[in-house]
């Protein structure tokens, strides 16, 4: 289990009550639903919280064609022989980990049988190709994120799943933490790093006028990485943050001529 | 099967006459069926009736890749050689235990298959992998549930399968009985139990305004869970209630509104 | 064999010339199909019949995963060998015994392969997975269900599989017999049947107002049980006529109506 | 390949040229597709072929799961070891036998990777799972049917395929054909063969007012068999043509009416 | 390899410079495809192509579920062991054939994982399954074909997989060619084949008046070998090219005309 | 890893400061992703890269069947034993190479989750069937491409994939480079490799018109190999670039007059 512990207390600067609210819940054994959009902190905040609390963290990051037997494990073939091999959901009810299920809402269907038992009270985990359940170690929780801008009618989480998780709300960081994130993830300096906050604050913006997410938190640290790297700074702005989120000529346009307006 | 045995008596307050219907139907090897929303007790109602009749209960969580196999049976690898390994329904009759099969209208299509026999006087599994048919232990008892608020055409109980089962409604507790439960289940006093119900009254009356489902008392005890550990109490139904049942954010504003009014 | 053989004469009451039409059928080696809606004995009759001809009967469930291969068999791990098993068409077609395929339209489209070489002349069914052909003994009979309210276009027998039986429809016994009937099956007196009988005819009226399906023989029978155990007849009709048929609460309302009208 | 002999001359009146086209393609090795509506007498008219060509006739109802696979074989568990088994179209072009694929456009589509090279100058078909090309016995004929009325746009053969056959076309037969062949079959006289050959042209002008198919020939025989075991005539008549053939109520009384107008 | 050699010349008559633009991009190891409706000589024109560059010649049928597996080789047990077996395409990649893939729209995607590294200058084929990756013997060409009137907006060829391909198009043979060609084929004399073509030039017009698809010369030489039998013409036009090309009565019944007018 | 060491310096002329951004991400592990048109020099930028930071470049054409397994690794079947054998992906990951997947939106989406954790600063890829997580050499890098396009709503990067990747966008070379490869890469003449490079731009202004996608400059390479090999140059130019790109007659037309009007 050491490879799913967190040596060094990763970087995170809290916004509200979001470390008291997940210490309540993991107090309590109450699962937790991160909901927000992409690349604005909810990886890293698990990481934080893991390292707080000392346990190991183990992320699945889900898909549409994850299924119960990903998460829960399977038989490996080892040399001449077959062997149990736990999943990642398995390893970290057995050894007490924090199980964190990345966009949950794009796993198939089957995974939800897992799930269910862990979030009530019988926090159990039944394992159907060896035939046994297991009783979730006490420090054992499972927190699952998903991205309210995408849900459609046909992805989206039950309400008899909704229900069993408490849930806190994600958004970007405001100005001044971004600023600090930005500087000391990419090692530009701060006022470069002002400079890249408000031209993603800008672009946000643009959610209203056919922008489907806004740039990430992630985005404008990839375009101070180039930048300190030598990349000229308004290149290294449409590379790292008009061109990943857009494939639309009208909207990069526009976003290039926010880069301009504030790096001229 | 004593992982299945229901030692102490659950925490439940009948509401009508489910308990002697549920006896009578017991007694008769009539199949029942619980229909009502999510969250409602259901649940802790059939842990209630096993723990009465003395009987072992096996839930099994119902989904959209469960498949009569899930159910019935398989072959396993242990060690050098392949063993057959109850599913849980065989399991159940077998031993004679309740079988209470949740969201059952999920599973595939070939669960039917199963479930038919053991639903008319005939009461048997047929077991193809092993090429057996099974009689069901006289004590043996077969429960589903659905929510009739999820059902779309695509998604319904035919009426072949419907017409086999006797139906008992659930609804959310009366207002005393829920308050006592979530105080009993939370650790915090009457009065904050009674604001809590309150404001869940009050959001349950929002599913004629767009909201999907109401909120179910397994959020009001998580929400009680909260305050009791200390997470300021509006903060906490935010977090335990208004975020996990809706992503939208006008919803979430009226509902915060309502929180607040509640508990200002 | 003899788990399919019916020991004791089903309790039948014929409504037409159904006997002598299935009989006729039987000696002529004429595939047989009855039509009707869920619940009004169509089974009951395939008992009864299997029990005057003195042949085993093997019914099978159809549904939408059901296979070929289900049909006719398959092999088995039986400790360190693997063993032909057949399937329950196979062993109706070498014993001789009538084989009901319930609900047959829901079976996937490769089980006609097996079905229709065994509904004209040829009489045989290939076992491709042994690579044998076999001949049906000449006991053996095929019958087959469904109920035409159920298809739609995509599920519906083709014409070339429809052509091959002969069909007779059934519907809801008559009130006389289905009066008897009711009383025999439940215990309760002949006047308390009487009004479950007339519930029934007054709730199948409503099929005209968007209820899908009558209330079934079997649900008025279910009823009887409740009443014969204490549950109070208004209760019992509601819990096992009511509410199993419809989610629609207006209905519902109706149909409780017209219960509490008939039994106050 | 005894099985596959046809060793009495089968019944057959032949209508038009079709024997003398069908000896024709035969023997310039040109595939052969029957079309015409379903119990018309296409099967009894392979069967009539193979009989006078002295070739066994190897018959496939084909279908939606119907796989290249199925027609050309798969390794087999006979006992310990795993032994090939041909199917039944790699049978036929070994032997030389006709081989009669029944409703060809329900099948999947990787068969005509077998049928293509099959119904060219080529005259091979290739077993990939062998690793093998077999090259044609010279008696070997492809033959295959289909039902013009059933094909749509998701379900037809491509012109790739069907410019590869010469095509016959098949109906109901003429009316003195078709009363001989009711009386030879069923066992009843004359006069009453004619009421029902009267009967189903009665039926058949139907098509044009909703019916899906016209009554098959084979189904005029099955009504004079149940009549000459003792079934009431107009009975009989409802039973086997008019219940098969339709669900739709107000058609069934049509038919009904013709059918009391002939046999009052 | 040599039952892929084709050792007699084959009959074909150029239409246009197909034969030096075929042979310059086999020099220049450019992959080509051959567009044109079906039986119009595409199969012939590669066989003449592999006489004159002397080399083997492997066509392959591509269908809805021929997979790239089927294209590359599988393991085969061959008694107690599990040997590889090349594929159609691995072969002609080591032995410098020409690989035919005909109607390669039809194949599933993941066809494309093979087809396009040996299309540029890499020339390789990765073959998973053995863990190796194959360079073309420098005689190797990669041929496909299509069928522009078939193409939908799902199955198409994507453009990054097109502009990999030299393309030539075909139609069918003029008049005085096609002439030749029929009688050749069928052994008929110069003027019944001329009629023969007259008639197909006319059927051919049709296509603006709902027909898919013209008729090929392979349904002329058709036609051309009945009335050799000794068929009568007018007859054997009906079977050989009105019906196998179109199900529509009134198409059929102007067609008839079309052949009672020339073959009066 | 030697078959994918790029030996000799791919011939290729910088366009931008592609080299630089692309230099500054290997550097910073910043993965990267190439948008633009087929054939406009993606993959030759790669290689010339590879050949720069001498890196080994192992390139999958991604399609819609590809599977995580495909990238990850199998088990594959040597002899009597089963040995593990890494995928492309694995490769890279291992050894430190640059892996190219080429239209990665085709791919199956479980081919997420060993990209995700690959792209943020875990820089792992799970290997679920080993039960291992391997940790990325250092100089390993991930690249991408996609079409913008093809882009459906469908079939698109997700925006929690998008934003973890660096974009450039490449177009068609400028006129003056393009004819320089174009002569470079045939063997043709400057003023022949002019026209091309004219009459493909006259080309690409059809796009507007209906064209799907304009003429590649592989197939301006292709149309002067033709014409290096002795192929009349408008024949050339209608065999490598009217046909491949589009079956519209009328385009085809105008796209000839084009070819017509500069070859004249």
């Amino acid at each position: 289990m050491e490879e799913y512990v967190i040596e060094n207390e990763p970087y995170y600067i809290p916004v509200g009550s979001e470390v008291e609210i997940f210490t309540a819940a993991y107090r309590n054994h109450l699962p937790i639903n991160l909901k927000g959009p992409t690349g604005c902190g909810k990886t890293r905040f698990m990481e934080y919280m893991a390292y707080k609390l000392k346990r190991p963290l183990i992320t699945v990051a889900c898909h549409e064609d994850l299924t119960a037997t990903d998460l829960v494990g399977r038989f490996l073939i080892k040399g001449d022989s077959v062997e149990w091999n736990d999943g990642p959901l398995t390893k970290a009810v057995k050894s007490g980990a924090i199980c964190y299920l990345d966009e949950v809402v794009e796993a198939r269907k089957d995974t939800i049988v897992v799930i269910h038992p862990l979030t009530d009270n019988r926090r159990i985990i039944p394992i159907d190709k060896l035939g046994v359940i297991l009783k979730a170690s006490s420090e054992f929780m499972l927190a699952i994120s998903y991205n309210p801008g995408y849900q459609s009618a046909v992805k989206d989480l039950k309400q008899s799943t909704r229900q069993r998780f408490v849930s806190i709300e994600f958004d970007y960081p405001p100005t001044e933490i971004e600023k600090q994130i930005v500087a000391h993830e990419s090692g530009i300096d701060d006022r470069m790093a002002g400079s890249l906050v408000e031209i993603g604050h800008r672009i946000r913006n643009f959610k209203h006028h056919g922008l489907e997410e806004g740039v990430s938190t992630r985005l404008l640290i990839y375009a101070g990485k180039l930048i300190h790297e030598g990349i000229e700074p308004k290149e290294a702005c449409r590379i790292a943050m008009a061109r990943p989120i857009t494939d639309n000529p009208d909207l990069q346009k526009s976003i290039d001529e926010i880069i301009a307006a504030i790096l001229e």
